[in-house]
């Protein structure tokens, strides 16, 4: 059984399959949408898979739900826990909940109270730290000691990847096969989940990571060859501000075709483009990879696209197309 | 062949049948949603069948398309031609678009200008009228005499109602099977092939109307037992003003089980609801149904209910719960 601690070069196809399985009962197999609207915008056929529609609102709830239910019954006594601001946090309490276990999270106070809530609505335990690396480690570590739970990291985790894998599995089966695939980066959960999965079983389709400029330490990582973190970037898309880790850069390093990058007005161009024309709600970050996809037209010109929409968790009252 | 004078008693099941087998090639078979969240709030299972993702972002390309591809080769040369201020004109340009033939729409020169651009984008010819029923129907004439295209009605036309059908038809074979079903009515088009399928397919299935209280025409038809038509209702639901005609009213007098309205702010609750749970961009005149189901919790309360999503083309930049 996978741990927290498994290297990453040993995670194998049979890894995610096991995943899929184990999580099937908990999970949505998401639509995949189509717009001819965007395909002739773009030139390109887009498969648009759609993690806005599980039922924490994100792709996470799949390496969430592998952790928790992959844990033996004595370890699952004591919980999990983690450290997270946004959509893992929700999916990890999710996890817990269908299984019937504590789950504890340690968000920053300045967390959104609407991410704050659906982890309460779910039935995870927030305690909360300043919004700082310090302060944020420090409360985790106190948190873990006095609960013994399972730590489940939300991506630097070969259980959380063999979990994410299971997307990019689900729509090579949608779409009977893809030139390439486009998938926003952040911490890499995502990404690397995909490489998993296409390097073992659609070594041809080319993966693509699309990352915000003024959050681009991957672009940065993948050019200069080893990790570069960034302290604070800011972005509209807050799901991708945290860096690449060890298992993560395993992936990115070695199956990724490129990485490409978006402004803060082209990924609102595209999100609200995204809206309008498939008609789904979805965070900043999901509009990342259609972004590139309008700017880099000769890359996807032609091409069959899968492009993963990993969440919908937004706050309604405030977009950012509208002047408030 | 159907055409827009058969009488509304004589269309059968089979009509349904062909209709889809006539427009499989253009219609999208819409997934159908589901929302724990949703679920625990209702105390119901909802099915919600969502139509806002069709191509022209409404349930009306399936009428519009058995309409257009039903007419012969001779009849098709001169196109079609409509009057509407909304989803149908779009509609309609686009199955004729599919089909190669002109399509002319009388359009209130006070139409949005998403709709207008839309019809344009689909290769659709707008003549515009001013906002009158008097205007409408002269220039409509003139449009129709000039052109000579065949007339497809937004709804009081069995071809359009047959292609409607085709909508339940496929939620029955996504679900399996349903206690109730609960719908939009304006016109009357969507509940009339609603109809059409269930009294035919699952007569044990109850057939629920929903509509505005600020224009509440079905409702009060109904209940009186002949048609009442509104002069100029207001409400945020704007695909639903339009009154009962005589095909419909065939229907809703016969098959439906109960009309129920809701108040505008129940509307607007319903929607923004639904587009933070179930992550979709649609239009107000969609959540009334989800408005009924919360006003009348005993009527669903433990039942599995199909709920349509009628549309999705909305106006990003003036969402109402955003004061502008």
């Amino acid at each position: 059984m996978l741990d927290i601690n498994t290297p990453a070069e040993t995670l194998t196809i049979d890894d995610m399959r096991a995943a899929h399985e184990r999580i099937k009962p908990y999970i949505n197999r998401t639509p995949v949408l189509r717009s001819q609207y965007l395909d002739d915008l773009t030139g390109a056929q887009l498969f648009f898979k759609c993690e806005n529609f599980q039922e924490a609102g994100a792709f996470k709830v799949r390496g969430a739900c592998n952790a928790v239910f992959g844990l033996s019954d004595e370890a699952a006594e004591k919980g999990v826990c983690t450290h997270s601001s946004g959509n893992h946090a929700l999916s990890l309490s999710y996890a817990a909940g269908r299984r019937g276990i504590p789950c504890n999270v340690v968000m920053p106070r300045t967390a959104p109270q609407a991410k704050k809530d659906a982890v309460r609505r779910y039935g995870g335990t927030i305690t909360e730290c300043e919004p700082s690396t310090t302060s944020r480690e420090a409360v985790f570590a106190e948190v873990q000691a006095r609960t013994g739970g399972e730590f489940v990291h939300p991506y630097n985790d070969p259980r959380v990847i063999a979990g994410q894998a299971t997307c990019s599995a689900e729509l090579l089966e949608q779409t009977g096969g893809l030139d390439a695939v486009v998938a926003p980066i952040g911490g890499g959960g995502m990404i690397s989940g995909t490489c998993l999965t296409l390097s073992n079983l659609a070594s041809d389709t080319a993966i693509y990571a699309a990352e915000p400029e003024q959050a681009d330490d991957a672009y940065r990582s993948f050019k200069a060859g080893h990790i570069i973190a960034d302290d604070a970037p800011d972005t509209i898309a807050d799901g991708l501000k945290v860096p690449l880790k060890e298992n993560t850069w395993h992936f990115v390093s070695r199956y990724v075709t490129d990485i490409q990058t978006a402004s803060e007005q082209e990924i609102i161009d595209a999100m609200k483009i995204t809206w309008k024309y498939l008609r789904i709600v979805m965070e900043p970050s999901c509009a990342v990879p259609l972004a590139v996809i309008l700017k880099n037209p000769d890359a996807y010109r032609g091409k069959r696209v899968g492009v993963v929409i990993t969440g919908g968790n937004v706050d309604l009252d405030k977009l950012p197309w509208i002047k408030g």
